[in-house]
This record gives C-alpha cells, structure tokens and sequence, in this order.
C-alpha cells in the first residue's frame, strides 16, 4: 500500500473512473468513443472483431502480499491481449471494471492503472470502458479485450492435422517456478519478519510470474515469414492441457518429446532447488503465456529461421492419442493434470 | 439453494462451461465462433460495434436472500443489453464470467445461467464466451455485451441542445420500491421465520426490481416513426444522476416538471406505506433501466403517438442549470443526490 492515502469515497464513483483512465491515449483508429457513454464504438471496417474476458479474483488468481498492484495491472491486460495473439489477431481495444473493498485507496488503484496504461501504450491497445464498484471483501478485476483480424488470417484450436509440427514459442514452466519461489519466500517472511526475501539469481522466473508479456512479436514474425498456423493458443493453462484442447478440437493425437520442451535456465535451477521435475512444471504449471501453434509440414523450412520458435513435436492420428517421448525413447500417455491451486 | 446438490468440482472448469452454455442458441449471422476458443469472433460488416461490460458482486449488487438465481441471471444480461439499446443499437453477443465460492453447486448455475439463457433467447442475443473460476466469498459475475449499429444511428449522451425535449420510458422509482419492500420483508423475517411476507399488491415493483425489462420496444418504435433522440441513456443510476450526466456532456441546462415523471400506482403507494417521498424515489432510485432521451422539438408531432413514451420538461442554455418544477410551480436545483447503498 502507498503512504499517501486517499478514501476512494472522496471521488465518487463518476469521479473515480474519469480520474483513473484521463490519461490513457487513444492509439487505434478504430476507436470512435471509449470512455465516457453507454457503451464504447468502434468501427472494425472489413475485419473480424475478436472478442475475450477475463475475471481475476484476490485469493485465487493473485496475492497481493508479493504481487505489487502496478503488475498486477500490467499482467491482467497481457493476459487478455495474449488470447488475441494467440486467434492470430491483434489486440485493438480493453474494457476493465474493478471491484474494491475499503482496504484500498485511491492511490492503489492509480497503481493498478498505471500497469494497465503501461501495458496498453506497449501493446497499443485503447482503454474504452469499465467502471468501478464497492466489493465486500478484497479486489475483482475484470477484464475484455477486442481485437481484429482479417477473416482469412484467424487461427482457431480446431484445425491442425496429423503430421503437422507442433511448435511452442520462448520457454515454458518458468513462471510456475517464479510462483513457487514466491510462495517459499512468503512463508519464510511469515516465520521470520526480519528474513529478507533471496531472489538473487532469479530475476527472469520472477519477471516471468509477475510481468509476463504477450507473444506479439512471434505473431509478427509469422506474417512476415508468411506462415499462417493450422491451429493455435497461448499456454495459460499448461502446455499439456493447451496440446488436450488442440487435439479434441483437431481431432488429432500428438507426440511430443521431451527434449524439445524448451526450459530456461533458471527455472531448471529452482526446480533443482525445490526437489521438482521441471519438465512436470513445463507441462502442467500453467501461466507462461507462450503460444502452442501447429503448422503444415511444408512449412518447416519457413518456421526454422523464426526467432523463439521451438519444434517440440509432430500432430498423429487420433486414435494414437497424446503421448511424450522420453529422453530414453519411452513413449508415455501425457495427461493434462493442472496443478492443485 | 436447490436440493440435489452436485458439488462444481465433479465437473472441471472445461467441463462446466460446456455443460452450462451448450444449451445456448446462436441467433446472429454475425456470430462467427462462439465458446471455445481463446477469442469469439464476430463479422459485423459495415456495422459499428458497440461494447459495454458490468461487474455484478455479491453482497454489493444483489442480495441472494431475496434474489432468485434464475432472476439475478436475467437481470444480469438485461442490464446490460440496456445500455446497448441506450446507444440506440442491437445488442449481438454476450460474454459472461463468474467467480463462485464453495456455497454454490452446480444445480445453483444452471439456475443463473438458464436466466440468462432466456434473457438471451428473447432479447436475440448470443452467449459467445466468458469463464468460470473459483471465488474466496460469494458470487462475481461479469458481463460483456457487443451490440451493432450503423453508424449514422448511434446517439451519445452529448448530442443534446437548449430546448430539445425531455423524453422518458415507462415509469420511474418501482425499481427502488421494489427494493424497498424486499428489505423490509427480509428484515421481519430475520425478526420471525414464522411469517410469511406480505407481497400482496405488489407484484409489479417486484417484477421491476427483479426481472426488469430493456426498452427495445420504445428503440423500435423510435426508428419505425423515424425519430432519432439528440442524446441518450438507460436510467440505472437514477434520472437526477443520467441528467446530470446529459447536461454535462452535451453542456446544456435542463427543466423537467414534477407532475410529468411518470409513477406507477404500485410505487406510489409503496411510497406511501414507507413513509417515502415517490418523486425523490423516481428521481434518484435508479435499476428502472428506462430509457431517457432528447428529441428536437421539430419532432414534438412523431413523438406524441409513441407508447411509452412520456415528454417531462425539456433542455436549456448550460448557465440555467439543472432545474426541477414543482407541482406549485417553484423552481428547484436538481440534485443527483443519490441513495446510500
């Protein structure tokens, strides 16, 4: 929390939310009228309005004890602008509504807003609605982001197919591991207050836990390289349940091998440390923001040159279902498994 | 609460939304993908799209001792449909996400989500997308409407000018009544579980608290005579706060006369049971979801043989202010004063 602090009752409702969004810029010219009506108008000419939302809750999608409001802010957008990604478009506008207990003050949530601003001036995305409310308990934040693609260059989960490579972008299960050195570090703070926390070493799982960003630049590599995937996501939920989602959709089987998941030093390094598989934590630990994609194989002499695009596998038939091939050659069953929260 | 209880984690976060949306029509030809993909995606053509969401929290927004799941549900999409039509456009596709505690199984969301499904179902509108997660307290429920309209058709709040008339839908303050009455009976029955509560007479301000209604009806009848208001707005905040909110953004004044606010019989005499001033109710309630708007005076003749539609004063120069007339025919400031929650 800050040291100045001002009652959110000081401002009003109407108050608040003209304060919190006066100086977000209007970057799109499909913006016509954002803040300030019934609705917000936009005008997507020939293209397709991409449409996502998000509901994230203290307590279960966050921890403001070692979440600062100004990441929290900039994730939640990301987060949203990565599913447009991830349908092979681009992010073009972003709703938020908040709810707030008491507990915080009009300069939290400035804080909050300055990470969202951040976010939508970096992706160039216009801030053009939402509003603000009183919670009984900590804070709600909701989030919709539209975007716009032309109708023939949209990727949906449904259309990969057997044979066609499976490729996954940066690295994986390093905000996972960035999560559980978090979690360590506040149970030690609260046996101990004079413990200072140790992240020496592990700024990149930290960043990638609490200031993940969207794979805009992969989806801008591809159109250049002109390559348009068969089937597309971005891991939110782990690589293994992203593959399940392709797979059921496709209706396709997959095999991915092990040594080809892409994991980062670090993340190796912590998961050492904590007595964890890291490849478990790459598969299943969820948060990385990254994009799975198929692609045709006559694309694969297109797809090696792209930079942070590793091939991790290949499409099969369906009835083959998902499997991992091991670094021994072992083929096991890859389940979906997700993490107890 | 029903009585099978099946607990929500028997089904998984994929599974329940399935489960809950698959009974869901898809009634708009510019629905291209609903749920099940990172995004929804939408062709509106040569169309505007319009976007408005709400943040709908328990314990702040609605109270569950009293509010039907099935009716918070439809409430939930209609409010929000309303402020599509307040931008005098269709409302197209719905997302919905909710965040649900322990307390709630899975019987109790099919409840919540048949509300929307019929809300849905009579307003045309499709349910495209949104997600459901876990909550530390009670229920969240956030929504987000897109809605279409030509562009030539869009009415903001700002278009209003000096001696435009006032126009306002049905009747205002039942809404507030309706509350009113439901928190007087929760609080004899808190006092003895024994009795019975007393909704006798009452079923319209009841309905209007807790299934109200959006104004298509009156945006048809707008368009089929050939009227398009100079600015627009739903009344959810109360009509003091939404003229406020007109006189400001179109810098105008505005006289509105006290015996032309349309009032119920039902409201009335609420009122009068409470000892409340019905005027103050109809001014500042708010939830009524009524339309008001301004037409030029040019249209005076098109607008007398429209149903529903009620003339209660009409604008003026900005250094006039915003004035009430009462019955005597002293003038007062209007205040949008508001109701504390």
């Amino acid at each position: 929390m800050q040291q100045k602090r001002t009652e959110i009752s000081t401002l009003g409702e109407f108050g608040l939310i003209e304060h919190l969004t006066k100086d977000f810029p209007l970057l799109n010219p499909s913006t016509c009228k954002g803040v300030g009506d019934d609705a917000a108008v936009l005008d997507m000419k020939d293209k397709r309005v991409l449409v996502t939302t998000d509901l994230l809750l203290e307590g279960i999608h966050f921890d403001l004890q070692y979440t600062p409001l100004r990441h929290l802010g900039y994730k939640a957008a990301v987060v949203n602008f990565s599913d447009i990604y991830a349908m092979n478009g681009k992010p073009t506008q972003l709703t938020v509504s908040i709810g707030v207990s008491k507990r915080f003050c009009i300069e939290d949530l400035e804080e909050l807003y300055s990470g969202i601003r951040i976010a939508c001036e970096h992706y160039g995305v216009d801030m053009v609605g939402g509003d603000t409310s009183a919670s009984m308990t900590g804070l709600c934040l909701s989030m919709t982001c539209v975007g716009e693609a032309q109708a023939e260059d949209i990727v949906y989960r449904n259309g990969a197919k057997a044979n066609d490579l499976i490729c996954v972008t940066g690295n994986l299960g390093a905000a996972y591991m960035g999560l559980q050195l978090l979690e360590r570090e506040k149970m030690v703070f609260e046996g101990n207050e004079n413990v200072q926390p140790d992240f020496e070493g592990k700024d990149y799982i930290l960043q990638r836990q609490l200031k993940p960003e969207a794979r805009r630049d992969v989806i801008e590599s591809l159109k250049k390289h002109g390559i348009k995937p068969t089937s597309m996501m971005d891991v939110s939920d782990g690589l293994a349940s992203e593959l399940m989602h392709i797979c059921r959709q496709s209706n396709t089987g997959c095999r991915v091998f092990e040594d080809k998941i892409p994991i980062d030093y670090q993340s190796a390094v912590m998961a050492e440390e904590l007595n964890m598989n890291i490849v478990t934590a790459a598969l299943n630990g969820g948060e990385d923001y990254e994009l799975v994609f198929t692609v045709s194989l006559d694309d694969y002499e297109k797809i090696i040159p792209i930079e942070h695009v590793n091939i991790i596998g290949h499409m099969t038939k369906p009835e083959l279902g998902l499997n991992l091939v091991g670094r021994n050659g072992e083929e096991l069953s890859l389940k979906a498994q997700g993490w107890p929260q």
